[in-house]
């Protein structure tokens, strides 16, 4: 199988996407048949490129690096110039074989173009996955009854703890189990500042290394003010709760008024403050909320260091499960696009061969 | 669908899932189309049982709780007698509807006969699900190699931390990742006394707790001694490394030297003894070992108490990311054969139904 992609967005994520695809590309052609050609690529400021019989991506990822720009500007609104793109597609769309690769940055109020760009794709009859939380956040539902409609894939894993499987976790091992509800430490920025600030430094360096780290957010506010992790709070309860929440409408205090002083009387008595995102269904309605709270020395939360992250899930029948994420960074997200697409892959055709066990995991299981 | 189950072994586990299949029923139907029909029963010492058109299993698992017999007792060996049950459902073999559900106890020397249970089922057409740690951890390649050439599924998600989907989610969703090595708390038992030493129990009264409770191995020296972690180790090792490793040959200490001091002392400075089961490659060949080892505090598993488990994989893309099993029971290892049944009707009816989102987190997503 050959997949075409637009990528949407050619930030720090999708170029390293663009690596990624070049390292893993004898892997995934030996594992699942699959070949990845890169025809479109859509910017905001730094111009549009376009070839169907692919692009050279990793050059054009130089380029823009070194400050050029990836092809001609198009001033016109971005869905507008990727319906252009899109059209250009229609066999490969017809056949199953079109994918946006969605990477704009977040909108928590309204999430677009994010959802336009979403909504376009899959009129057009081309699959999305995005690592942008918006459209799952704040549209789930609808986007997810579009993908139905159109017969095709809305997929996200790259937006909650970037890599780690937790979409696909719930979609694809859990069957008969149901969960009732969740706590996670889910932003790495406000962790890290917080676990900084209990080694003595002041909240303002420590936010500082993270912007220098490339990993807190452009805006300090979708980190420290809990936007961030109210938007993967709300993807996650709209997606495994079946919840119609939206990020500016749960319950929501981020890490700003958390003072120094507060964080090492916790510190001292055995006790830590981390920001909590959760969310439960109680008589048929679910509610969220991202907050910090002072955690006891045993609870999972609370050994969390640094940027890690992690999810406690409470099901019916396994009873409390968590995953937890050591590392992360830039090639885990990028690495959850890559799975998405794999599962795309998977769908067109379903029994790919078996790989070496061991080599990869990607081996589907005999047959 | 509808699968044909032959159970050999009724113990807890079984009759545990013999319940959850009736609590289940519905959600079944609904979600995978899926209807599960009892239709043999083999114990050791307890009788046997069949009937093509379905037997009361929830009756039988009451009679045999009750001290009756399930059926006839047969004194030729286990393997004689499951293959006599096989070759009264050549129909729904041939059709890949009968599926072997095993639960006989652990011999962790040759894991039989367990062994010879999958090699004659695979070989009469039948799937094999099991909790039994012994086929996959002695004779995992062998039997895999069986099942490919049979086309049949060899499942063994229960064998490792109960209904966790540990195998399942390295199967299903890592693509193109590589697990390079683990290290885990995977014996209850042993971390349950080792935590209640460190609060002033002795080891005796610990361990006596543990075999009230149903959760230590009958034979104590299974737990103890580490042989129940070596075969998991294996067990993770030969699937996920793609190893050859047996329980017997891997590097092993159990816990029976560890003084109620030297986990005092440990406490005191801030570190816990653990039982921790690793394997790792090196230079193309796997190394696995399961030892008491004193762990600083911010490592995660020196965080687990009492009966929890966790695994921290290893891997190349996603750094490292850990599952933790915060509550453990015969419920979650009943589910595993469930979750494994599931996985067999995906096989023969690869769209099903899309369950309501929420309800239950079976739904494949959408096509």
């Amino acid at each position: 199988v050959t997949l075409d992609l637009v990528l949407v967005g050619f930030g720090n994520v999708a170029r390293r996407f663009v690596r990624l695809v070049e390292e893993k590309r004898q892997g995934l052609a030996r594992d699942f048949d699959l070949r990845l050609r890169i025809v479109g690529i859509i910017t905001r400021r730094h111009g549009t490129a376009h070839s169907s019989r692919g692009l050279d991506a990793p050059g054009l990822t130089e380029r823009l690096e070194s400050g050029r720009l990836v092809g001609k500007t198009d001033n016109r609104p971005s869905v507008r110039v990727l319906r252009d793109h899109l059209a250009r597609h229609a066999a490969s769309a017809r056949t199953r074989r079109l994918v946006v690769v969605e990477t704009t940055t977040l909108d928590v109020g309204r999430g677009q173009p994010a959802v336009d760009h979403v909504r376009a794709s899959l009129s057009a009859g081309a699959h999305v996955v995005t690592a942008n939380k918006g459209p799952v956040a704040i549209a789930y539902r609808d986007l997810m009854r579009l993908a139905d409609a159109a017969r095709r894939r809305f997929l996200f894993e790259g937006t909650v703890m970037d890599g780690i499987p937790i979409f696909n976790l719930a979609r694809e091992t859990l069957p008969v189990v149901s969960v009732t509800g969740f706590r996670g430490v889910i932003n790495s920025t406000t962790n890290f500042i917080l676990t900084a600030m209990e080694g003595g430094e002041t909240f303002s360096d420590a936010l500082s290394a993270m912007q220098k780290a490339g990993i807190a957010e452009a805006d300090p506010s979708l980190d420290v003010d809990g936007w961030d992790a109210a938007a993967k709070a709300c993807a996650l309860a709209n997606v495994l709760l079946d919840a119609r929440l939206t990020p500016s409408t749960i319950h929501r205090r981020g890490i700003r008024d958390v003072t120094s002083e507060q964080v090492a009387a916790a510190r001292r008595m055995g006790r830590r403050i981390k920001l909590v995102a959760s969310a439960a269904r109680r008589d048929g309605k679910v509610t969220a909320a991202v907050e910090p709270v002072e955690l006891p020395s045993d609870d999972l939360l609370a050994g969390l260091e640094r940027q890690q992250n992690a999810i406690i899930f409470h099901t019916d029948v396994l009873g409390e499960l968590a995953i937890v994420q050591l590392g992360a960074g830039l090639t885990q997200t990028a690495y959850a696009l890559l799975s998405d697409l794999v599962t795309i892959a998977r769908d067109i055709r379903p029994a790919p061969r078996r790989a070496r066990p061991g080599r990869s995991l990607g081996w589907r299981g005999q047959r």
